[in-house]
């Protein structure tokens, strides 16, 4: 699992059509094509193939807040983003981390982008130090 | 090696303080603050520690050219982004990286991003199938 944390200014993301890669891609319900937000961190997520996601997914929410922490922004955006490895994960296993990853931050209230489809991203990221974070769970 | 290739419609960064980390970290001279860019193939770039970049680099310059193609846009951004990797190579071999990439790529004249520092960075990408690629070179 490997996942980019970027603290945003600004960001929005507009579902334009449902994807049909890679094979098998299984899109969620699309509720709303638009979601925007300011001030926040917003998460990319990478689910890998083999992914232990209940081991996993809880260091990531705990990476999570100790950014939001850091940067005193608790606006938080969770966005499926198969671009951070070779290896994806099926369908069903993403929604699960997404959905034990939005449980486990349900404090926050985060927001999250729709899985499965092509979206218009914006990601207008600040420009301190520690603004944008790599993280994998192996 | 790692790459995110990003169709972007905007893009700006901005340098705002030379980054101390991680340990060793040689920045280049700041030429320019601010660079910005409209309808490009942004790429954002982690050299990683034993990359053999002789012959990593005209592999990535293929993927790029044929992004450019297939997007119909010839602007491109060479953006050093220590953020796809934990095992990063060290300033020297990252500039190098860059320098040859750079140079495959001349006839495009492509923008190139500094080395070591704290950015802004906004990425306003375009909503299409093959909008974001990811790239791995081992």
């Amino acid at each position: 699992m490997r996942a980019l944390l970027c603290h945003c200014r600004n960001y929005r993301s507009e579902v334009k059509r449902l994807s049909n890669t890679p094979a098998g891609i299984q899109p969620e319900k699309v509720k709303e094509k638009i979601l925007e937000a300011q001030d926040a961190v917003v998460v990319l997520l990478t689910v890998e193939a083999g992914d232990r996601i209940e081991e996993f997914i809880p260091r990531l929410a705990e990476d999570i807040q100790i950014m939001a922490k850091d940067t005193a922004h608790n606006t938080l955006v969770l966005f499926p983003f198969g671009h951070l490895s070779n290896k994806l994960a099926d369908s069903d296993t993403t929604l699960k981390a997404l959905d034990l990853l939005e449980e486990s931050l349900k404090d926050f209230n985060p927001k999250r982008a729709h899985f499965g489809s092509d979206k218009k991203l914006l990601l207008d990221i600040f420009g301190h130090k520690g603004n944008v974070r790599y993280r994998e769970y192996n």
